[in-house]
C-alpha cells in the first residue's frame, strides 16, 4: 500500500523557535524510512478543515532552505486560536479532519504549540483510537512563557530569556550613561508565570548590577512596598532598573496594570500595562526622572539573537517527533530532561499529551527571594545554559535572511 | 618640551557608534607621530571640570580590547545633558578648562555628540584662538536622529535604522502569523525629523509589504486622514502595520501624543507617546484588535545588530578627526561625503562647526508621498547602503561581550 505521509501545523502565540521544530520533523520525514511527504496545513488545525495545505517536501527542498526555516521567527505555516470541540459536541468536526488525512493518506500528525495545541493532540490521538485508525498524533511544544509541564523547559523560552538579558544589559548600557538620578521599568511578557521576566537577572555581570529590582506573577505584588524598595534603592544608587511581569497581581489576585488607565483625545479609557502603571506611580510618588520599557512582541520575534541551544533543541523536538511516530508511538508530547547543568546535557523523551494539557507550570516560590523583589541561585543555574550560543543567521541587504511568507502576507 | 597629549569627551543621547568614534580616536592617537597619551574626560565636558579623567591609552592596551570598545553600545565615557556657558557669562569655566588643558599637556580636545557638543566645539575654539592657545578642537558627529548638516549622514543613524528594520521585519512576521483582522502601530525615534521612521521601509521585501503607512513629523499628521487612510486598507488586507515618528504633529504643530493622557490609580495624569495616543484612537473608532509597540530605547542601544558600514565610518572619522588635529586643523567637525550610492563610496572631510552648530537638517519634503503617508524612491537610495554589513560581536555565555562599564555603573 506504500508509505503513508505526514501533516504538520502550528498554533499558539509565536516563538522564534517554532519553525526550528518544524524544520525538524521537515528534516526527520526526509530521512525517513517510513513515511513519505510531509505536509503543512495552513493556520493551525484550521488548515486541515478548510482545505489549505502546502508540501512542506516540495518547498523545503533543499539543505539551504531547510537552515533558513529554521532561524525564521514566528509562525511559517501561520497560527490559530481554535479551540478544537468535544467529540460530543461536533462529531462532524473530527469526521472532516480524519477524512482528510484519509484522503492525503496522512499516518502521522505532529501539532506544534502550547498548551491549546496539546489539547487538540489530546482530542485527536483519543479519537483515532475510538475509531481505530493507526494515525499516530504527536504534540510538540512551545512556547516562550516556558509553562508546560513535564518537559524541563520549552522551546522558544532560550531564545527569549536570551532576547530580554541582551536587552537588559544593552539598557543598562544605555542608563549608566546619564549621571542623573533615574528609574527604569522593562515590562516582560508572562501573565501568569515568571519565567521571562526572571531571564532578565541574566544581564548581571562583572560590572553591571540591573535589574536591581525583579517582580513576578508568582510573589504578590505590593505597591507600597514597591515604592520602599526603589527609594531604599536610590539612597546608595544613581540608577535603578527594574524587570516586572505583565501578570504582576496584587494579593487580591487583581492585576496591577488595572490600576492605570489612559483616556484618548474623545475621552475613552483604555487599559495600560504593568509597566506603564509602574511608571505613572513612580513619577506621581518621587520626584526623578521614569521611563518604562514594555519590550513587546520583539522578545518572542527577535530571531536575529536567538540561542543556537535552543533553536538545537527545537530542532531536535521535531525530529524525535516523527522517530516516536515511526515506532508507533501516539498521544503524546515530546519532552526535554535535563541530565545535568554544567556540564549542560538534555535528553530528549516524551509524556502522556493528557498529563500536560491544560497545566501550568510556575516558578518555584523558593527560587523567588522572601522580600519577592529578586530570583535565587537556583534560577541562574536552571537559567545560563539555555541561552547559551549564537546561531547563523545569514543576512541580506543588511536584514536577516528568512523564509518567504508570501501565503501568510497575501492573505 | 615633547609630545603633545590629547583628551576626548563624548555627549548628548547614546547610539551603538559612539564608542567606534572613540576606538578610532583612540588608535589615531596611538598611530600618530605627534601625540602621545589619549586620556578620555568621563560625562562630558564636566569630566574636564570636575578632574574626572582616564588614561584610554593604559585601558584600551591591545586590539581585542579595542574590538570590544568599538561593538560597546551607548558611552564609555559616559554622557552629559550641560550646556556650556558664553564665555562672557562665565569665563572663569573656560579659564578652568585650559588650566586642565595645560596641566595635562593638552593638544587636541575631540568632542563626539551631536548639536549640543558641537556648540561646544564652537566655543571653546573660539575662545581657544582668542587667547592664542594651540589647543586643537573637534567635534566627531554622533545622533541616532540623522539632522545634523553638512554630513550626507550621522554614525550611529545606520546602527538605528538597521534596528529598526530588522525589527519591523520581524514585527511583520509575528503579525501575519495570524489570521485575524489586525493594526499595529509602531513608533519610533524621531522628535523633529523623520529619517529613522523612513528606515521602516528597508523592512519591505519580495513577501512584506510591511509597513503600510509611514508618518513622519515633516509632513503635517491629520488624525481623520489617518483613519481613511486604515480604513481604506482594510477593504483590501488583514493586516496593517503603521510607522510613526514619536514627533508628527497636527497642521498647528501641536504633538499628536499631546492627544493623549494617561492617569494613575491616583488621580495624577502623564502623557503618553504618539503610538499609544494613534492605539487609543482606532480602539475608539474602529472594531478591530489593535497594538501599539514603542521600540523605545532599544533602537539606539541594540548593539547586537548593528550596522557595520555605521561602525567601520564611525571609527575612520574618529581616525581623521586625530589626522587633523596633527596637520592643526581645528573648530571643525569630520563629516561623510557621499560619493555614489551605488556602488556606495563615502569620503572623509570636515566642515567648519559654526556652519553645523544649532541647525536642524529634516527629510525634504519631496521624498515623502503627496499623501503625507509614505517615502519614495530617493529614500531608499539613500537608505539602503547605510545597514549593510553585519559587525563581528563577540559572546560570552551566551550574551555580547561588551566593554566594563564600572567607573559608570558605581556612580
Amino acid at each position: 500500500m506504500g508509505k503513508k505521509n505526514c501533516i504538520v501545523a502550528q498554533s499558539g502565540g509565536p516563538t522564534v523557535a517554532i519553525n526550528a521544530s518544524l524544520a525538524g520533523v521537515v528534516k526527520g520525514v526526509k530521512d525517513s524510512q517510513v513515511f513519505d511527504t510531509i505536509y503543512g496545513s495552513v493556520n493551525g488545525i484550521l488548515g486541515i478543515l478548510n482545505n489549505n495545505v502546502i508540501n512542506l517536501s516540495e518547498i523545503v527542498a533543499n539543505e539551504e532552505t531547510l537552515n533558513r526555516l529554521k532561524h525564521t521567527p514566528s509562525m511559517y505555516l501561520g497560527s490559530c486560536r481554535y479551540k478544537l470541540p468535544t467529540v460530543e459536541e461536533s462529531p462532524e468536526t473530527y469526521a472532516q479532519i480524519f477524512e482528510m488525512f484519509e484522503s492525503l493518506n496522512i499516518g502521522a500528525f505532529f501539532y506544534i504549540g502550547g498548551n491549546d495545541s496539546m489539547d487538540t493532540a489530546l482530542k485527536l490521538s483519543q479519537y483515532a483510537a475510538s475509531i481505530g485508525s493507526d494515525v499516530r498524533v504527536i504534540g510538540v511544544p512551545k512556547t516562550i512563557d516556558n509553562d508546560l509541564c513535564l518537559t524541563d523547559h520549552t522551546p522558544g523560552f532560550g531564545s527569549a530569556a536570551k532576547y530580554i538579558a541582551s536587552t537588559i544589559l544593552e539598557i543598562a548600557h544605555d542608563t549608566f550613561s546619564y549621571p542623573v538620578p533615574s528609574v527604569t521599568i522593562v515590562e516582560i511578557m508572562g501573565r501568569d508565570a515568571g519565567w521571562l521576566t526572571s531571564a532578565s537577572a541574566l544581564a548581571r555581570n562583572e560590572y553591571n548590577t540591573a535589574p536591581h529590582l525583579i517582580y513576578l506573577p508568582e510573589a504578590p505584588f505590593d505597591t507600597a512596598q514597591f515604592l520602599a524598595d526603589v527609594k531604599e534603592l536610590l539612597k546608595k544608587q544613581n540608577t535603578v532598573i527594574i524587570a516586572v511581569s505583565e501578570g504582576i497581581r496584587d494579593k487580591n489576585g487583581n492585576y496591577i496594570s488595572a490600576a492605570s488607565q489612559t483616556t484618548d483625545g474623545f475621552g475613552h479609557s483604555h487599559l495600560s500595562g504593568a509597566g506603564k502603571a509602574l511608571e505613572n506611580f513612580v513619577t506621581s510618588n518621587i520626584d526623578i526622572k521614569v521611563r518604562s520599557i514594555e519590550i513587546n512582541v520583539l522578545q518572542r520575534s527577535g530571531a536575529h539573537i536567538s540561542s543556537a541551544t535552543d533553536l538545537t533543541e527545537s530542532f531536535e523536538l521535531g525530529h524525535h517527533a516523527v522517530e516516536l511516530a515511526e515506532e508507533g508511538v501516539t498521544g503524546c508530547m515530546v519532552t526535554l530532561k535535563r541530565l545535568s547543568s554544567n556540564p549542560y546535557k538534555v535528553a530528549y523523551g516524551h509524556e502522556n499529551v493528557a498529563k500536560i494539557a491544560n497545566e501550568i507550570r510556575s516558578v518555584p516560590r523558593e527560587w523567588i527571594n522572601e522580600a519577592g523583589n529578586d530570583v535565587l541561585p537556583p534560577m541562574y543555574e536552571y537559567l545560563r545554559p539555555l541561552i547559551i550560543g549564537e546561531p547563523d543567521i545569514r543576512y541580506k541587504n543588511g536584514l536577516p535572511d528568512y523564509m518567504d511568507i508570501s501565503h501568510l502576507t497575501k492573505a
